[in-house]
């Protein structure tokens, strides 16, 4: 590979990497065409046999593919692209604005046209912006034989043929799926039917999203799963490995939002530095204004910080505890919700968990805290005055306070947003810490005015 | 499904629950037992037919598996853990610790055993754990005919029969993996390796991290990936549905893991106080320690604060600033390093990117804060004092400098991590709002101690 690329870089020869291109396998190429520019990359494919090109176009990993495309000579655009699986044409077209989208479909012959845009109508993420309309299908009159016979006919052209789709002689709606495996260990003369497993099929509908679908193809072990109408025609199939990466591509958003930020689908390094600014502004700009209420906050317990101004040590170290506790709790839930282990109505059982948990872990970080403070008094590292001892009690108890507060707010987040119409995953470690922050200088503050009024305030 | 579960809580009856449970898919048979303590859930497999007893066992959806089959009755047990593919049955002993887990293995009949025992050798979350030995495989003498005439034989018997591992006649070494796509679609009396890719087959060793075995199942669309030793003897295959399972487990304590926590892998509301007090309180303890140098750090701005109390005010909000730009880089940074969209040796690329980055975040945040200030002192909502323009420049420029510090700490941390030899997703959120609070603090007196000099300070 790398020998590929310093060549590459010396004196760039599509028709020679063409050449050893081919053999390599697919998913080799597309790492080496990813190392080049687009219009590079384009040469290449045009020195690459037709059914090869093809098949790196259809690899979701190509990361230019539309800058790739687009750069193609034009007999070889209208010719790649009328080869290229349906679903995937459709992507790439997705990415492509108007007005040049509908000028480069305008270029291509009627049949792939109508093919790509009955995927272009569902909107992103979808099942069926993500279905392939290749599929096997069969009417429930034939025979085990004649169905495998179809088959090998038709094998070169379909993204699958591991499920065959029987289908109702006249109405054409869907009755059955049987696997391939079943169908070669029947009999070839028994009717088609007989090889099907008798249960309801499972189905999604077109505009169920992708992630839905990841999670039934899972539950059920299945290889594809056909999307219907509401009549029950098949419109196509999402096969398994699209939905392995729709899967990679949600994991992805879900860290990247937890983090704080818009979700970003690109390679780190491709990434443009206003892009980048623009999807980390956004949300950080948000919770800094949020994040003002705590200057608020301290602003109104002025008085109290200039009689006992020991108590500002303690600031931050309190208010990152309720952050950390709030996050781990929401980190928690969301997987739940995600993975559908918990439902909506089920948050009163969170939050009676929630709360002696938060006690619990309030009391361990309180004791150690307290611990702090006996020490180093004690030790002489540091003097917090006569009056030490209900310091460190003021401590401990905001401690306990603060994080039980944390624990159940960050586990009641995801509910809400999710009870509210968003992504439980819209919940950042940076929101929870925010929504905790203002909260835990008052409780701070409160406990504070109770324990040392007489004293110090 | 509901009516199902009411009717179970007023009166158990396994018996009558089995004969609904057929009628259902195995995946939705699942979902019922997960509802149903691990006692009765035995009963109800044993009123199943052992074909469907064993399908269920198979799930790894199955939550409570391990109690479930120490439950059967002695003779049951055997009869179905001998129907079960070994990696799942090998899974589920692995849950179960010694002694028990010997007797109960012992009650088993030497090919069980034999075939179970060779799974647990591996350690969990590696390819050797996750591979079943039920595959298909056929000398390379054989004719395509011959070999679909042995697939319909076996079928019933084996987890897939998609891919034929074609191996030498003597040697037993794996040469090429066949689909069964291009085997019914070839000639029956063409030779086997006829039908195959004439490409070197892609195979992982048995020590292989189970998420690298799903990046090459993904990467080059497999349905499954042979299992091979040094010598080339295939032991067993990986199946795209096992690696799924494992992506999504992978995403969860991905997720976890950036909340600060130690993964968890049951449900939430299985998981028991003990169990949940410990996965959460060690790094909130770790975290808690760390932080407490913010105290130290407080401590010894305690003149600076005495002279300019008013420079507390902004404590939390600069704080907060610091580590929510280094949660964002980090979330980013983490998926792009497990994506591999980066090389260890990339850091420096990303480092000056960061930089950048962060100065222009920062920037904006400074703007926002120092426009803040002004406001509020403009239209009387608070009174900073007749130095209010030189303390919005100290926020300010503490903004610029922490956010900066944020993005780059925040950005490098995955990779330092990576080069010690832990996964960069250890890297969590409150993790990098620990590193960056104290540093945080030092910038913004820093900053102050140049600006406020003869002024305020």
């Amino acid at each position: 590979m790398e020998d590929i690329l310093n060549e590459v870089e010396a004196a760039f020869d599509p028709a020679a990497l063409a050449v050893t291109l081919v053999r390599d396998h697919v998913a080799d190429n597309v790492d080496a065409l990813n190392a080049l520019a687009a219009d590079q990359a384009a040469a290449v494919l045009s020195y690459l046999p037709f059914d090869r090109a093809i098949d790196i176009l259809d690899q979701p990993e190509l990361d230019a593919a539309p800058d790739i495309v687009r750069a193609l000579p034009e007999d070889l655009f209208a010719t790649l692209l009328s080869g290229m699986a349906a679903d995937r044409a459709a992507d790439l077209f997705r990415q492509i604005d108007e007005p040049e989208r509908a000028r480069l479909l305008s270029r291509l012959d009627a049949d792939t046209r109508k093919a790509i845009s009955r995927v272009l109508v569902y909107p992103a993420n979808t099942a069926g912006s993500i279905m392939t309309t290749e599929f096997v299908s069969a009417p429930s009159t034939w025979t085990v034989g004649q169905t495998l016979a179809h088959i090998r006919k038709v094998e070169r052209t379909r993204e699958t043929v591991y499920a065959i789709y029987v289908l109702d002689q006249s109405s054409r709606r869907l009755l059955q799926a049987v696997t391939l495996r079943r169908l070669i260990a029947a009999e070839p003369d028994a009717p088609i039917l007989a090889a099907a497993r008798h249960e309801t099929p499972i189905t999604v509908p077109a505009l169920m999203d992708r992630e839905e679908v990841a999670r039934l193809i899972t539950k059920y072990d299945l290889l594809a799963v056909p999307v219907v109408d509401a009549a029950g025609h098949v419109l196509g199939i999402v096969t398994v490995d699209d939905v392995i990466d729709a899967i990679l591509e949600e994991s992805s958003e879900d860290v990247q939002k937890f983090g704080g930020m818009e979700a970003i689908e690109q390679p780190y390094l491709q990434i443009s530095f206003a892009h980048m600014i623009r999807k980390r502004a956004g949300w950080l700009c948000a919770l800094f204004c949020s994040e003002m209420l705590t200057a608020s906050a301290m602003q109104s317990f002025q008085a109290e910080l200039e009689k006992a101004l020991v108590l500002s040590v303690f600031i931050p170290l309190i208010m990152s505890s309720g952050g950390n506790s709030g996050s781990q709790a929401t980190s928690l839930l969301i997987r739940s919700l995600a993975l559908r282990e918990l439902r909506l109505g089920e948050w009163w059982r969170v939050a009676i968990r929630e709360l002696p948990t938060g006690l619990m872990l309030g009391a361990i970080l309180g004791t150690l805290g307290m611990a702090r403070i006996a020490v180093w008094q004690q030790f002489g590292f540091y003097d917090y005055g006569e009056h030490w001892m209900p310091i460190a009690l003021t401590v401990g108890l905001a401690l306990v306070g603060i994080v039980t507060f944390g624990s159940v707010t960050g586990s009641m987040l995801p509910f809400l947003l999710q009870r509210l119409g968003f992504d439980p995953a819209s919940a950042s470690a940076p929101f929870v810490a925010t929504l905790v922050d203002v909260t835990g200088l008052v409780i701070y503050f409160g406990v504070a005015l109770v324990i040392l009024r007489g004293t110090l305030l």
